[in-house]
C-alpha cells in the first residue's frame, strides 16, 4: 500500500521527516522534492566499480544550466528526509520525464531507515536547461510487512552532500580507509599549447 | 499491495475504467496497454523548463517506423483510463525492454484520480522498428492507505492527445495563458538549396 | 506492502525460492542478486519487433570488462528465483546507478509465479568496468490483493539462459516454430580491402 498525500502529512514528525516541508509540495500520493544548486560529474576516462572515481563540482546558476546528453550528472535534493517503518522511493515527475530527463538510473528505492539527502542520477536525452530549486522528483512511501531491521551502512547513511558511488568499499573491503578517496591519473595530461604546436 | 489481474477485472467499472478493455490483455498482476499510431518529437535546439517547447507530429505507418537512438519520442496509449482509490502506474514490458526501448523516463507513477490517455516517453538504445497498436507497456495498480484527495490539475487531467511537458506553467505561473503555447525561433532557419550552394 | 528483509527470510522455501541464497545479501527491504559472467549483444543493424534478432555472446573475465555507452547488454542473474503469491520486482542498486549503469529498461516488474533467472538489460551512460558475480541489483517483493492466476507463457518461464526479446512470437503468432530463431541478412556484407579500394 502506498501512502496518500494526506497520510504523508499525518505521518510527519512520526515515521517521516522531510526538512524543509511545504504544504504545497504534497501530491495525491507523493511529495515533490526540489533540486539543490550543485552537480557532480565524474572525471575519469573509464569508471571502475573497484575504485573510487574522481568527480568535479558544478554550480547551477539562477539563470539555469544546460545539461548535455551522454553525460551523467549527480545531484541532490534540497530536502533531507528520514523514514522509519516505510520504504521510501524516489520517482521522476512526469513533467520532467516528458522533457527526456532521467532523474535516477534504475535505483528509485531507498531502505527503511535511510536518513539523508537523496542523490539523483540525472541523464538527459536532449540538451535541456534546468534551474536550481525546481521540483524535480517525488518521494513515494510504501507500507511494509514483516519485522523491520533499519538501514545502517558506512556508505550513504547521514550523508551531507551529493554522494558518488561507493561500491568499491564493498567490492574491495581492504581499500585503504585513510586515503582521500581519489584515484590518481596514471598518465601525463597532454600539454598542447599554440607554441608547442608550431614547434 | 498490488492488484492481481483477477482483481483488476473485478474492479472494472467500479474504481477502474480502461477503454477499450480486452480480456486477453490481462496479466497475472497488470494489464497490457497498446501504442497509438502517432508520435511527437521536440523541435528545439535546447529544451527549456521555463518555456513551452515546440513539437512535430509523426505517424507510425502499418509497416512500422524505425526509432533512432538519442531521440525522445512522445507517444500515447490507445486506451483511456480512469483510476479511483488506487495508484495507477505504467511499466515497460520485459519483451520491449529486452530490445533496449524505454517507454517512460523515470516517471511511471500516476496520481489517484488521473483520467486520460497515458503519455509515453520513448527512448531507444538501438535503432528499432515499432508498429502501431502493439502492446507496449502495462498498467499496475497499488492499493493506498490514508484519506484520498484526487488529482486535479490544469496540466494533464482529461487530456485528449499526447501531452508534451507543461512544467513551464508551474515554474512561470504568469506565462501568457492566451498564447498558442508555441515558442518562436529567434533565428532565421538557414536556407541551403542546390542553387545557393553552387552560387 | 513490501516485504522486509526479515520477511523475505521467513518466506524462503515457502512462497519464495532464491538459489543460491546467502544471508549477507539480505537488505532492509530487498535481497541483492548477483551478475553472471556472460552477456549477450544484438547483432542487427535495426532491431525488429516482428522478427527474432540475432545475438552474440560475450564472457566477462575475472579482470572485468568495460561496457560502452550506446550499447545494450543483456545479462542474467546468478540466482534462479521462484515467487508465488507475491509480485517480484528487480531494481538497480543505488551504488550501481550512481555510476550511470542502468540494469533494466523500464521493466522491473515480474509476474506472480515467474520461475527462472532474471534477464538484465544493461545500458551505460559512460564507459564503466564491471566484474562477474558482483551484486548488481536487488529483488523486491510486493504483497497482492485478489485471486491469483500464476504466470505461464511460452516466452520466458523456466528459462535456462539470458533471454533476448521474444515479442515476435506474440506479434507474429504464425512464426515458423521449427526455425532456428535466427534472422538471415538479406544483403551481402560489403567487402572493402586495400586492394579493391585501389582497383
Amino acid at each position: 500500500m502506498i501512502l496518500t498525500g494526506n497520510e504523508i502529512r499525518a505521518q510527519m514528525g512520526k515515521n517521516i521527516v522531510i526538512e524543509p516541508f511545504r504544504e504545497e509540495q504534497i501530491n495525491p500520493n507523493s511529495y515533490n522534492l526540489t533540486l539543490h544548486d550543485e552537480l557532480l560529474t565524474y572525471e575519469e576516462l573509464v569508471l571502475d566499480m573497484r575504485k573510487p572515481n574522481r568527480t568535479k563540482r558544478i554550480k547551477i546558476p539562477a539563470e539555469g544550466l544546460v545539461l548535455n546528453p551522454n553525460q551523467l550528472y549527480l545531484a541532490r535534493t534540497v530536502e533531507r528526509t528520514e523514514t522509519h517503518n516505510f520504504v521510501p522511493m524516489i520517482e521522476g515527475r512526469s513533467s520532467i520525464g516528458r522533457l527526456g530527463l532521467f532523474v535516477h538510473v534504475t535505483a528509485g528505492f531507498g531502505d527503511i531507515g535511510f536518513c539523508g539527502y537523496w542523490t539523483l542520477e540525472m541523464f538527459a536525452v536532449h540538451q535541456v536547461r534546468i534551474y536550481p530549486f525546481l521540483p524535480i522528483c517525488q518521494i513515494i512511501y510504501h507500507q511494509v510487512v514483516g519485522e523491520v531491521t533499519e538501514y545502517s551502512s558506512n556508505k550513504y547513511q547521514n550523508n551531507q552532500d551529493i554522494q558518488p558511488s561507493m561500491i568499491y568499499k564493498e567490492l574491495m573491503p581492504d581499500w585503504e580507509a585513510g586515503g582521500d578517496g581519489q584515484k590518481t591519473f596514471d598518465f601525463e595530461p597532454e600539454l598542447v599549447t599554440a607554441e608547442s604546436r608550431e614547434g
